[in-house]
């Protein structure tokens, strides 16, 4: 059986290949940064925004219906994170193409008319290159990151383009009404493991001032490098990579017109949610 | 291992038919995500966007060093508040035109060329519109104008041309380095009462959850029609007058690029001192 699952992989993975269509994937840059990390002086950080739809504290309670399109949150960002109409599926935006994984772990394209009830995304444009040329799980990682950011009180977007001997990633299923709260919806994920598998990073560092908000610290999703699977980050170990951050000193917030938002009540403390939610 | 291996399988095989052969196969066929979006209703909030230097958590630690010109602030807004470089005065923005209230009570214009620390502006277009016809105090004013609001989750512009028999402002000095804190700072601050003064309150009403962003809740300076006097409203008797609120989706803000921006400890709960600032 064993054998049998091994003969497929490799008939379907030379298929990509011999078709010559692989899409978007492409090479880790060259090791331009040698081993040592630059060390962050000049702060370079653009005019860059991050565009949110929503409140994440909305989100935790159940506000999942769309507000947004597609078409319209394209317009902010060619970078980013989030979730769908219905919580279904996790959502990745990457060099413009905006992507759905499913519970089935495969990353679908989207749609313009499709919506959002949260989202996350700006125009991604590296400030400072990180060369990660040892292996580093995730804790490390965002560590690593932490010490070498010029401030916890800035927006960073984060992509990394690596090869990971594992990867830890997950999908929530479309809900139903009426809809459960995000912590109940998150308990029939679908979990998806990944084993020597190369691909790319994409989130964001948001300042703990923003807790209510968004989700304080890192938010990661992940997609392989041909594009065809992914899901929210819950863990990893990189094998080697290369980080590019995106400090964004300006951020956007659209808030919904729905009944659902204008109704929930907000501002709570749902701290121990959201790391339930997270994890 | 059997699911790790069907679940490759699943993925190479969507990688082939979504991603390989259709470049980045950006549409679906409609049937594919066949649920139309939600009915949204429809709010008059029009595209308003309060915009907003830095933030309060900051104000509260310190960070009075100013970062954004009165000549780009007013770019974002006629109508709003906030303070000064070095915490020196009440900014009040009425009409297009900028005051700014120092310890004398007195409202003098803003150059182009000062600059603010923090401030939240917009562009003042009112959506609703509310006679007060009978006598109310702060308390009561909030209360009545909360329960006509259609959400608590929204940002509210709020503008009352009225007249009062009387209203209780105050204006801080400038401050020396090394700063004090806010809530320091404030106790040397200049209380005026007014008796029978005609004039305007201009300020905001923010959502619970943006605390350590902004003020939660109403935040009003106050100005007199003769536009001479003015202060950051304490208290008030509200003889009779005319409520406008300018409903606001949006909310932009701007971080600064200073060192003390960067460095402080943000994301403390600072409600208490909230309290004592505002009162």
């Amino acid at each position: 059986m064993k054998k049998y699952c091994l003969f497929i992989i490799l008939a379907l993975f030379s298929a990509i290949c011999v078709s010559g269509c692989t899409g978007n994937g492409e090479s880790l840059p060259e090791d331009t940064y040698g081993d040592a990390p630059p060390a962050v002086e000049t702060v370079e950080a653009g005019n860059d925004v991050l565009y949110q739809v929503s409140t994440l504290d909305a989100l935790l309670q159940s506000v999942y219906d769309g507000v947004v399109s597609f078409e319209e949150l394209e317009t902010h960002g060619d970078f980013g994170i989030g979730t769908f109409d219905g919580l279904e599926g996790e959502m990745l935006a990457l060099d413009g193409d905006y992507y759905q994984i499913k519970t089935d772990g495969i990353a679908y394209p989207v749609s313009g008319e499709m919506t959002t009830p949260f989202a996350t995304v700006t125009s991604f444009e590296a400030d400072e290159n990180f060369r990660l040329g040892e292996p580093v799980n995730l804790t490390e990682f965002e560590e690593y990151l932490d010490s070498n950011l010029p401030s916890e009180n800035l927006f960073y977007a984060v992509r990394v383009d690596g090869n990971f001997s594992y990867l830890k990633a997950r999908s929530v299923p479309r809900q139903e009404k009426p809809y459960p709260r995000l912590v109940d919806a998150v308990s029939t994920q679908a979990v998806f493991e990944f084993e020597n598998v190369s691909g790319t990073l994409v989130g964001f560092r948001t300042p703990e001032y923003v807790k209510g908000v968004n989700v304080p610290g890192y938010h990661l999703h992940f997609i392989t490098t041909d594009r065809g699977a992914g899901g929210h980050v819950l863990d990893f170990e990189l094998e080697e990579g290369d980080a590019a951050v995106d400090i964004t000193r300006a951020f956007f917030m659209e808030l919904p017109k729905s009944g659902d938002f204008y109704e929930v009540e907000l501002g709570q403390d749902l701290q121990a949610e959201v790391e339930t939610v997270e994890k």
